[in-house]
């Protein structure tokens, strides 16, 4: 796809986008893309990785600088016209330094600003990154399960989110997905909650949202539990979760607008009356990154495509009071839906 | 600072940034800083956010939107001519989406660059801030006095990291600093090894790099050991690295230039004839980011100033054998140095 376009070469600067096109993990990288062909692509990175970089891409000429950007780009410079670089990664103060490097070999107007080429991508996962995310999501299930029996009154929010964590860690997680999210109560109602020293009561909503990462594939995944018999608000906010949630679900075939995804789910808790209560969009792609393309919202633009691994997560808060939100991650294909997240959403009381 | 500057509004991007200003720690935000006085200041911030701002930022106008950069631009394009932008964060795409939000209100060339203004700022910690830092080194200290007893030939990298970091979060610990690295045997060569199934066996070199935060400041430290008696390339290396580290140490004087800093610790290293190994800078800023301003390195330029709290660490890394660093964290006074991390450096024998 990049090779198509009329780049003589395309500077990567984003480290995700360098991992997805290279393998390469290091913290300071970025790749060039030649038109002439893949003999003369280049990776760049610094001192440190020097090791790294011949064993992780033993294939791609690697140039070991500290600004690896501007490296690459002044490389290009000698040899080619038009140099594609990542608009959206870049900043401002960034592209005025590739300027001044291209100064030495020609005019610098010869940056093109591209936007989410790779992004693009690495929307559509192949069997491989599927399977990673299977693997990642298979961790946390298994580490909920091992913990499940220990969520109780008198436990903290900090204690429940480290031991979750401690057992993704034993079963083959490379990290977390991103902060582990344990609120319980009152605290259930704040959508992304920090947890705290907060002591879990009977009569609490307890919503976990937590992840694995297997070889940097994440997984996400919410469930919601009570602890002890729920009050009759509390089953009607998990009950209307749980319907948002299957519909959001089941609108979920390739092709759909992203738009009418999220209005499939929408429009269950709007009907209900709580659509003030719902504060956010309904899911998000999944892969390297824990949030990425495609963001499945009520101002979306596009369609899913078929091989997206996406979110399904609607909630009702009620501030104060507590909040319910359902969470799967989900494989797109034309053969259906996979969810990979396999944990029961029945109401569970603890 | 920011207030004297010609600017009728300065719009701030960088979540950190955020959060030194104003204490908000959700993971989309923006503030606008207004000439005219911090009653018209505001903070930006999305829906999954409402409960949170209105706790962290009780005194700050509160303006709930998706894209709050955008958002706090076009609020203070409706009343003041030049708004301030941190070019260093905002993208390139992302600056042509602020002069298309301008577009209403006159013309969009009202934005200015500015560059590194409230990293400035934040390379000065106050009294409040120090102590932080002092409990988030504290905790690491700690975390890895307990786990010692237990870093023997027959585990792995892994077991290593996550005990370290289990023990880390007993103590308090809110995140780790980043991922910890436990690197054994030839992959202590590695400056920036992740931890693998990789077993420690004796003659290993054991190179243990890590960090705990508290309420969002970070501790930094690198501890190398061997296990078992050490052979004499290890010996050598380990006392020259320490010899680097205490030079560097005693030149972070405030004031000095960092290049010169950063020579004190290389020279030691440079006069063995090991320098073509140590393939990074003497250190860094550490405080709401691990890596902040200032750099100490060779083409560093500028000062060390009074009340910076920063890393020194060295390192000889032979590939294919082993490596070693030593990195404690400091803060620089007109009284002195202040050594954060307190763990021993004399070679040590596991």
């Amino acid at each position: 796809m990049i090779r198509e376009r009329e780049l003589g070469a395309f500077v990567v600067a984003d480290l995700l986008n360098v991992e997805y096109l290279t393998g390469f993990t290091g913290s300071n990288a970025a790749v060039m893309i030649a038109a002439s062909g893949a003999d003369d692509d280049h990776i760049s990175t610094d001192g440190r990785y020097l090791t790294q970089v011949a064993e992780q891409t033993p294939d791609v000429h690697a140039v070991i600088a500290r600004d690896c950007v501007a490296e690459l780009v002044g490389l290009a410079g000698a040899s080619v016209e038009a140099i594609g670089f990542e608009a959206h990664i870049v900043t401002v103060a960034g592209l005025r330094d590739l300027h001044a490097r291209l100064s030495d070999t020609g005019p610098s107007d010869r940056l093109v600003a591209t936007t989410g080429l790779v992004e693009g991508l690495r929307e559509v996962k192949d069997p491989g990154e599927v399977e990673l995310l299977r693997r990642a999501c298979a961790v946390a299930d298994d580490a909920l399960a091992a913990i499940l029996p220990t969520i109780a009154a008198g436990r903290t929010e900090r204690e429940v989110a480290r031991a979750l964590e401690w057992e993704m860690f034993a079963r083959g997680a490379d990290e977390i997905s991103f902060e582990t999210i344990v609120a319980a109560g009152a605290n259930s109602a704040i959508p992304h909650h920090r947890p705290t020293e907060a002591v879990l009561a009977a009569g609490d909503l307890v919503k976990i949202d937590f992840g694995a990462t297997v070889a940097g594939y994440h997984s996400d995944m919410t469930r919601t539990y009570v602890l002890g018999e729920p009050a009759g608000w509390q089953r009607e906010i998990y009950e209307l979760v749980a319907a948002a949630q299957r519909a959001g679900s089941e609108a979920m075939v390739p092709g759909a607008a992203l738009a009418d995804i999220d209005a499939a789910a929408r429009s269950v808790i709007d009907a209900a009356g709580f659509g003030e209560y719902y504060v956010h969009g309904l899911g998000h792609g999944v892969g390297l990154e824990i949030h990425e393309a495609p963001g499945v919202g009520k101002t979306a633009t596009g369609t899913l495509p078929c091989g997206a691994v996406v979110t399904a997560e609607p909630g009702v808060y009620l501030p104060g009071r507590g909040g319910v939100r359902i969470e799967d991650t989900l494989a797109i294909t034309d053969a259906g839906r996979e969810v990979l997240t396999t944990t029961g959403k029945a109401l569970t009381v603890l």
